[in-house]
């Protein structure tokens, strides 16, 4: 539209030059010329994209789009959040749970991105976060190239229109995974992690062959037909069990969702769970590439009852996926490595770090129906001056004392234990 | 930028009019004539805004926004879900919580949204999702309602640029939550819920206040300043504890973010918590105000340890809140009328609906570490042909049967005793 409006005002200067010599028409082509002007600059102003920035600032400045992730460091969550810009993310699926996730790692600042997906944006995506309706027709990927560059021009993205479990899609999508020019000094394939974010079986499927065969970690997505549960596992080949050692939760119907809308019939969405579902998938992320917290094997997420069942999968040795096998021996072979560098790390760690009850072997946890009162702080968890927190970690809410007057409260565990014991009873 | 280029077409026009009769000059009017309506087709195509739709369709066609939606009743997840065109939802503090609260409600299909902030859009809130940097000095609320309105016309949008901490605003708060013009003939104030998405304690206790004084159920939620916490609480006056009825899980600093980041310290966010907490907070939004589901009266998300506490809090009846203690003795003085009520309600009901084990009332959840495979679904939770469940539900996961091969499994109640025996002797 600029240049358009560049070759207006030309067009009006040599229309004015060839004029006769009229005060009255000269003056009107100067109005239209200043009108051109406007309009340029209106045009200008529109999209006003952000510069790149060459480094991650820390400076607490209202321009800074990074201050409030470098924050993360000062607040000693992250040990150097700026890494995030070496890293490359593929992710397989660009719908409610995948375009969602593209956008919170874009402005978290991530290296680079690889979006695969065939699917065209349309009216009925609209229930879901990210798409907009005048993207309508467009690729989801295409319309995600366009959002995305436009939130945070320093993330390079890929955009792969393709399916990957046709022949064609496959090996596209396996050499693209393997290409390392955006980091050639790192270790492993060209990306660092993989993010399924589909909705069948079937890709899922092609997901692990893919991740198998190269040794690749990735984390699987879902959310369920009826829109109100969810869950992502991060699966490691050789180490966790591949989507192919253990049937899904649910055996596939086979039945995908072109065909289901053909019937008059589709699976409901809600942003709520895809939100929650990508929130909690992109944190994992984070938390793996950025090696803070604990990152979760399998979360699941009741949105009924507000329910967050875990649980932890061994890979089956009678796995049906030849690679996956072969992963597993590399696995076992590996052991005796594994073990003695895990040695040398804890006798090179002066201090024993772990704090009681930190780690939780038997997942179980106890929901305290008791308001939490902190008063000691530990000094790890110091904050800077100004700052406190609002919630008490969950080492914190295990010591918990009760407090009777507004909650109701549940004493201790003699009173959990017997409890336990009337239920056995029934 | 449509209104000046039709004025420049008129300018062109006028001046073809003035101009001698030479054919090389006319043809150059022409020329730019053709040009100015190129421009103009430019223009209008950009915003490619969908138009209003009167009613809910439930038809599965790609260009239906709400197919997905409406899928929720034939699911029977939702009994009606058209019923979310006639609430009104009033949403404080248009941030990282806010905005996203406010993008799910508006793809969800809500009647009216009421936003309130006082806050510019600024770079540092581009680790965040929902704000564009081109909206970079835009009021939060224009901004909000640019965004949203584009998204979903139907929505009904009301933007107050206040800060309800001061007299004037809390007025305008005040007023514009009492207005029943949206649906006069409802029961109540004009709102049907408030949502808190404010970062201090000071709106929180204006939000509180404002509640107690008009008998109004809200939700709170807040995220930590170090990024990895948050929770949502609901909070019905005189029924449940008011935010002066216990102090909150950390005492407020009472310094407020405009001081930290003068000091060249400010506090970390991060899209993937805000994201969940918002999605977190609207769905129990959704359970609410559709009736399905448990709402749940607190629910705190930690982020390190995938960590999800639970609890209730009664109302304090020593609350330094007056309108608070006048909610409370209402409450205590309905209780008959309560009470006869649900009585009648349970004899109307000639099946009893209660599974065994559904309530939980000490609110512990025993997460089994084991893959569960579900082989009889109960009538109430059939799904239509073609779907399958991809989550077995909490009731499922309490009567797991282990799986022995691939999962680390926990046998029974009796081996949960044991460890909670050796736990307590520590």
């Amino acid at each position: 539209m600029e240049a358009e409006l560049k070759e207006m005002l030309t067009d009006l200067d040599t229309l004015k030059r060839s004029l006769p010599d009229n005060p009255s028409l000269h003056s009107s082509i100067d109005k239209m010329q200043l009108r051109v002007e406007h309009l340029t600059n209106l045009a200008k102003s529109a999209p006003g994209r952000r510069l790149k920035v060459k480094d991650m600032s820390a400076e607490v400045v209202d321009s800074n789009p990074y201050s409030r992730l470098m924050a993360l460091q000062r607040m000693g969550i992250v040990e150097n959040y700026e890494r995030i810009r070496e890293f490359s993310v593929a992710i397989v699926g660009i719908g409610g749970v995948g375009s969602v996730a593209a956008e919170m790692l874009t402005r978290c600042g991530i290296g680079r991105l690889l979006l695969y997906d065939y699917d065209k944006v349309e009216l009925a995506n609209m229930n879901r976060l990210f798409f907009r309706p005048e993207q309508v027709g467009m690729t989801k990927t295409d319309a995600a190239v366009q959002t995305l560059s436009d939130i945070n021009p320093d993330v390079v993205l890929e955009s792969y229109t393709l399916n990957i479990t046709t022949l064609q899609g496959f090996e596209t999508f396996m050499s693209s995974l393997k290409n390392k020019t955006f980091c050639p000094s790192k270790q492993g394939i060209g990306v660092d992690l993989v993010l399924s974010c589909v909705d069948n079986y079937e890709a899922r499927m092609v997901v692990n062959q893919a991740c198998n065969e190269l040794n690749q970690a990735w984390m699987e997505s879902g959310v369920s037909e009826d829109a109100v549960s969810g869950h992502i596992q991060l699966l490691i080949p050789g180490e966790t069990a591949c989507f192919a050692c253990a049937p899904p939760l649910v055996v596939a119907s086979g039945v995908d969702e072109r065909t289901l809308k053909r019937e008059g019939v589709c699976a409901a969405s809600l942003p709520t769970t895809m939100g929650v579902v990508a929130g909690l998938l992109v944190q994992n992320t984070l938390k793996y590439l950025l090696k803070f917290g604990y990152v979760s094997p399998y979360l699941g997420y009741n949105a009924l009852k507000d329910y967050f069942p875990t649980m932890e999968m061994k890979p089956n040795p009678q796995c049906s996926n030849a690679a996956c096998l072969e992963r597993q021996n590399e696995y076992i072979l590996a052991k005796p490595a594994r073990d003695a560098a895990a040695k040398a790390k804890k006798e090179e760690a002066s201090e024993p770090e772990c704090p009681i009850h930190d780690d939780n072997e038997w997942n179980i946890s106890v929901l305290d129906d008791s308001e939490v009162l902190t008063t000691d702080v530990k000094s790890s968890d110091a904050l800077p001056e100004g700052l406190v927190r609002e919630l008490p970690s969950a080492d914190e809410f295990q010591k918990a004392s009760a407090h009777q007057d507004t909650t109701n409260s549940m004493d201790d565990l003699e009173d959990l234990r017997k409890q336990l014991d009337a239920l056995n009873a029934d």
